[in-house]
């Protein structure tokens, strides 16, 4: 199975092609451009530097939300573009799920955090299980679904959590330069902060958690696909505010 | 400190830029091309979308060996050329180490394994450890120095070691494809197989890694810098047994 993986639900702008255990391509970059200047040039540039024919993709997965609305809907207009092209089906993985994959293999508890500016993170609570027995393999599994809540309430539930399961913790995510001083604060039990080669959304990492959910049928049609903001935007708040709601 | 690092020690060729915590770009490929079709376009291509001064760079990392001989020529001959032209040092990072540390944060014992032809692998075996108490960090610790080695001899090493550390092991690397069913076949302890996203060569790991080897004073000049082969070519090992050595 082919995937074209695309993610823009932060400030990275992620491209990758992964064909069964292959990374084919993977091209990231955090760097203040717009999505809308990176993320196609980069497709198109991983397209033809290794002679992409984007028919032969099966599924275009992409990060479906929370994250930057405006990042989000540069993805979600992507992926819905190449899929009605190509009639292929989309496989929108939470940001928050991808961002934990980027840690496969890690015995500590994941909380990717990405700040969510108005004093909250979007953020989860992850760990792998070992599957199988002598040949085994990694399976994540989501503790707190992901979810727009304080850096405090995430922490105590950390601290609760990890103390119960003699567990540390590893962050990772945008939401760590901006809250890494709260946190230093806050932790009551043993944590630490994902290093530059995995602690930002990956575009390959969301192709392989990818290609696990559209084992599990989590796929759906390019019509059908929107992002999960997991928030209301602040239009619709300020017109909720305003209509008395 | 901002460095720029390539990997073309394998199949893989990969370059990326990373500034302290912060992966500016990276990108990797696996395809049939030749590295001296891609290596230097891609950090070309990856310079202009950052808006890349190179002079801004204070170090050039560079996968060293081992791997193919005409892959670390052209790695290194890159990595020489941008350090001689901008008066910049050279980081020599090992291959094999660079490669355990896309694992980063995994309690397992690592063993990267590189195919490297005539029944050897190009391997090692690494683990993780934890420095620091609340807030901590993870140390990469050498537990059996890259070398060239038959798969049995590194699989029977596995065996002894995890058995004594109840320990499972983590194989990543081009060799697992190629040596995949006879380590079904050798290994008595608990192993399992990385991911695509991290089971191949990343600069982005590199680039992380020789900042640590960096401030151990692991540095060279541009002039000094060779690849490091660990075996004699095709060439010189002919000559040696022509000559009767």
């Amino acid at each position: 199975m082919k995937i074209l993986a695309i993610d823009s639900s932060g400030l990275v702008a992620s491209v990758a092609v992964v064909e069964e255990n292959n990374l084919i391509a993977e091209y990231t970059m955090n760097y203040k451009k717009t999505h809308s200047q990176t993320l196609l040039p980069m497709l198109d540039e991983v397209k033809k530097m290794t002679d992409l024919d984007l028919t032969s993709i099966d599924a275009v997965a992409v990060a479906a939300g929370p994250g930057s609305f405006t990042g989000l809907r540069i993805g979600s207009a992507t992926a819905k573009g190449l899929g009605l092209a190509l009639g292929k089906p989309i496989i929108p993985v939470p940001t928050v799920d991808a961002l934990a994959y980027n840690l496969y293999g890690t015995d500590r508890i994941i909380c990717p955090i990405m700040d969510a500016r108005r004093e909250q993170v979007y953020t989860g609570i992850y760990h792998f299980e070992a599957t199988g027995e002598y040949n085994f393999a990694y399976k994540l599994h989501i503790l707190e679904k992901q979810c727009a809540v304080s850096i405090y309430e995430i922490a105590e539930k950390l601290n609760v959590l990890c103390q119960e399961l003699g567990k540390e913790v590893l962050f990772l995510g945008d939401g760590v330069p901006v809250f890494e001083e709260r946190l230093k604060e806050l932790m009551q039990v043993p944590y630490s902060f994902a290093p530059a080669h995995m602690n930002r959304q990956r575009a390959a990492s969301l192709a392989v958690l990818a290609a696990i959910y559209y084992e599990e049928g989590r796929v759906e049609t390019a019509a059908e696909h929107a992002p999960d903001y997991l928030r209301l935007s602040q239009a619709e708040r300020e017109l909720a505010e305003k209509n008395g709601q």
